[in-house]
C-alpha cells in the first residue's frame, strides 16, 4: 500500500514553489518541476472542449520534446489561483510568455541551454493570467529547485486551491533488477469528473521506462483511478495528469512480464491513492461513496449506473443526512438508461447489507441497521444488475450545505 | 396566456379530494378525477426503469379503457405521500386492491356498474402503501366528486409533496365551431428530470378530440413542456401525465387544421405553465432560468448543451449566489459530448448581454452589468453553438441552501 504521509524523493525530480500572488493571500501558489535529462514522460489531459490555454501549450510541447528532446531536462510550471482558461488567444500568449520567461531565468541561472517546458494552471477561469508576478517569482523559483521530500511537500501545497490538505502518495516496489521508488502529488477538490486525467496530478518514478510504455501505463491506471472519480460531474478544463521516470535507479521495466505486471500494481494504487484523497477532501464532502456495479453486460453500462448513482443530488443529499433512502438509488439506477434493464434481477446492498432485492425491500429488512451503515464516513453501495460478467468501481462524495456554500462563495 | 388564479371547470370533469392520513399531518393527501363516459384520454408515463407499481397499472388500464370500455367513465385515483414505487410484487397488489375497493363504492353509491380505473401514487419510496387508509376514505371521496373550481383547487393541493404552491392553468380557445376550455394541475419540486411527463400532471378540456389525435397532442406538447424541465437531473419512478377530453362542449378539434393548430397552440401554453411553475417552484430554488441554445446542427446536441449546463451543480450554485461566474458555464458546455465543438464559434449571453466570444470575455465586459442581471429572479442563459440551423430551450432552478436541506431532511 502507498504511504500518505512518508513521500519518497525520486533520483532525477526536482521540485521548488513560492508565493508568487497569483492567489489572494500570503500563500505560495507557484510550483515548478524538473526531470533532469535523460528521463521519459507521458501526460494525459482533459477532454473538455474549451481546454485552457496551459493545456493546448503543454499537450503540443510535450509532443516535441518526446519527438526531439529528451536529451534536455523537461519542466513543469504549475500556478493555482487562475486556470488561464476561457481567456482565448491572449490567454495562450500568457503562457507561452511564462514559459519563455521560465527559459530565460534557466538560462541566466545557466541550469540548461534547452529544456522542454509545460504550463499547467488552475483555479479561476475566465481572468486573464497575471503573468508579471509569474515572471518576477522565476529566479527565487528556479533557485529553489530541490530533491527533497520537503520540496514534494512544498509543491503538494502549492497546486491547492479549495482543496483543504495536499495530496501526496508514494511507495517502493522490488523488482527482479532492483528497487524503484514511485512519488506523486494530486491537488482537486470541486470540478471534479476526471475525463481523461484529473486537475493536476504529477506522478514519478526513478524507474528507467520507455515512452511508449510510459504512456500505456499512464491510460491503463488512470482509467482505473482518476477516470473512476466524481464529485459533481462537472469535467474541468484544465485536468491534466503527468507521470515522469526519470531512469535514475538504473532499473528497467521492459525487461520481464512479471516486473511490468508488479510495477503496474504498484503505480496504480499510486494513482487511486491520489485520486481517492480528492473525493476525501471533496468540497463540502461528510462521506467518502465508493460505489461498485457488477453483472453488468459491459463495462459502458455498469458506469451508466455506477454515475448516475454517483451523480444524482437526491442520492448525495440522502448520504449527507445518513438517510438509508434506498429509493432514490433505485430511482437513479432505473434513469441510468440501460436497455432492458430487468428490475427484478438487480440487487443493492450498503456495506454488503441487501437493501433491496426483487424490486423491493427485502422481507427481514431492518431500517436501523442500514441507517447505522449510512452514518459511517465511508459508505460502499453494492449495485447487482444480474445480467453478465462484467463490473466497474467508482468514489464519489456526498451533497452538503458546505458544497453549496463553498460553491456560492468561490468568487466572492 | 394561460391563467393560473383562475381555473375554468371543464364540463364532464369533476374532482374530489380529502385527507386519508397517507402523509403525517391532517392535510389533503387524495384525489380522485372522473371523466365522463363518451370521452376520450391519453397518458405518458415515465422511462424509469423502476416504474412505480401504480404506472405498470395505470399504463395497462388505460390501453384497456381506450380500446373497449370508452363508453364507460374513466377515474384517476392520486395519492400523495407514497410514491408505492420499489415495493415489488406487493405494491402491485397494494394498486390493484385500491383500484378493486373504487369499482366497490361507485357500485355502492351506484354512480357506475362500470369504470376505467387508473391509479397514481407520489412521495416516499421503497414504503408499503397504506391501502387501508385508502380504502376507510373512499366513501367520502366519491361523494364528494364535484365539477366546480374549488374542486380543482382543491385537488391540486392535494396531490402536493414538497411543493409549496398548487400548480394550476386554464384557458379559454375560440374555434370556429364554438368556444372550448383547457383546464390543468400539477405537483413536482424535486426529482424532477422527466422523461416522458412530470410526476404528475391532469390536464382536461372539454373539446371532443378523437383517442389516437389526443395521443399525438400529448406527445407533441410534452415534449415542448415537461420533458424540457431539470431541477436534479433525476427521473422520478412516477412521473405521469393524463389529458382527457371530455366532448361535453360539442365542439370538435378534427375540423380544419387551423383549429387544430389553434387548440395546439393553447394547450402547449398551458402545459409550459404548468412546467415553469414546477421550476418556479423547484426545492430550494431562488431563481428561474431559461437556457436557450441555439446555432445546433441537431435538436439532439442542443439539448446536451442545455442540460450540461442546466444540471451542472457549479453552475447552479454560482447562479444561488448570483456569480456571474460564465467560466462554469463555458466549461459545461465544453464537456457536454458535441462532437467537434469549434469554441472560437461559441457565445454565452445572460438576458441577452454576451459575456463570451471567441473563447474569451469580450474586450468590454462589464463585471457588474453581469452581476446585475445574475441578481434577478429569472434569468435567461443564451448559447450560440454556431453551427446549425437547430435550437431547444430548457427551464431549470439553482442549487441553494434550502435544496439540501429538504433533500436531507425529506424523510427525517
Amino acid at each position: 500500500m502507498p504511504s500518505n504521509d512518508t513521500i519518497h524523493p525520486i533520483a532525477g525530480i526536482r521540485w521548488s514553489s513560492c508565493a508568487a500572488g497569483i492567489r489572494s493571500g500570503a500563500r505560495a501558489d507557484l510550483a515548478l518541476m524538473e526531470l533532469a535529462a535523460g528521463g521519459s514522460a507521458a501526460a494525459v489531459f482533459t477532454r473538455n472542449a474549451f481546454a485552457a490555454a496551459p493545456v493546448q501549450l503543454a499537450r503540443q510541447s510535450l509532443l516535441q520534446w518526446q519527438r526531439e528532446k529528451t536529451s534536455q531536462p523537461l519542466y513543469c510550471l504549475v500556478n493555482a489561483g487562475n486556470a488561464n482558461a476561457g481567456t482565448g488567444q491572449a490567454g495562450l500568449l500568457a503562457a507561452q510568455r511564462s514559459c519563455d520567461s521560465l527559459m530565460t531565468t534557466l538560462r541566466q541561472q545557466e541550469m540548461t541551454a534547452q529544456a522542454g517546458l509545460l504550463p499547467f494552471s488552475t483555479g479561476v477561469i475566465g481572468e486573464p493570467l497575471p503573468v508579471a508576478n509569474i515572471e518576477a517569482a522565476l529566479p527565487e523559483l528556479v533557485a529553489g529547485l530541490d530533491n527533497s521530500a520537503d520540496a514534494w511537500r512544498g509543491a503538494a501545497a502549492a497546486i491547492m486551491t479549495t482543496d483543504t490538505v495536499p495530496k501526496l502518495a508514494s511507495t517502493r516496489v522490488a523488482l527482479s533488477a532492483g528497487e524503484v521508488v514511485i512519488s506523486g502529488i494530486a491537488k482537486g477538490a470541486g470540478m471534479i469528473r476526471p475525463d481523461m486525467a484529473t486537475m493536476l496530478s504529477y506522478v514519478a518514478t526513478d524507474a528507467e521506462i520507455g515512452r511508449d510504455e510510459l504512456q500505456a501505463l499512464l491510460h491503463a491506471v488512470v482509467e482505473r483511478s482518476f477516470n473512476r472519480i466524481t464529485v459533481d460531474g462537472d469535467t474541468s478544463t484544465n485536468d491534466a495528469c503527468l507521470l515522469a521516470a526519470s531512469a535514475a535507479s538504473g532499473v528497467a521495466i521492459d525487461g520481464s512480464d512479471d516486473d511490468r505486471a508488479r510495477f503496474a500494481s504498484a503505480l496504480e494504487a499510486v494513482f487511486i491513492s491520489l485520486a481517492t484523497a480528492i473525493i476525501r477532501d471533496a468540497e463540502g464532502a461528510s462521506k467518502f461513496i465508493t460505489i461498485e456495479v457488477s453483472g453488468g453486460k459491459s463495462s459502458e453500462e455498469c458506469l451508466l449506473a455506477a454515475y448516475a448513482v454517483a451523480e444524482s443530488p437526491l442520492v448525495k443529499t440522502a448520504f449527507f443526512a445518513s438517510d438509508a433512502n434506498w429509493g432514490r438509488i433505485l430511482a437513479a439506477v432505473g434513469r441510468a438508461g440501460i436497455e432492458a434493464l430487468d428490475i427484478a434481477g438487480v440487487e443493492l446492498s450498503l456495506d454488503g447489507y441487501c437493501i433491496c432485492r426483487d424490486g423491493a425491500r427485502p422481507q427481514d429488512y431492518d431500517e436501523a441497521r442500514a441507517s447505522a451503515i449510512m452514518a459511517a464516513a465511508e459508505v460502499t453501495v453494492g449495485i447487482k444488475l444480474g445480467r453478465g460478467d462484467c463490473s466497474e468501481r467508482v468514489w464519489t462524495s456526498d451533497l452538503s450545505h458546505d458544497y453549496v456554500r463553498i460553491n456560492a462563495e468561490y468568487r466572492t
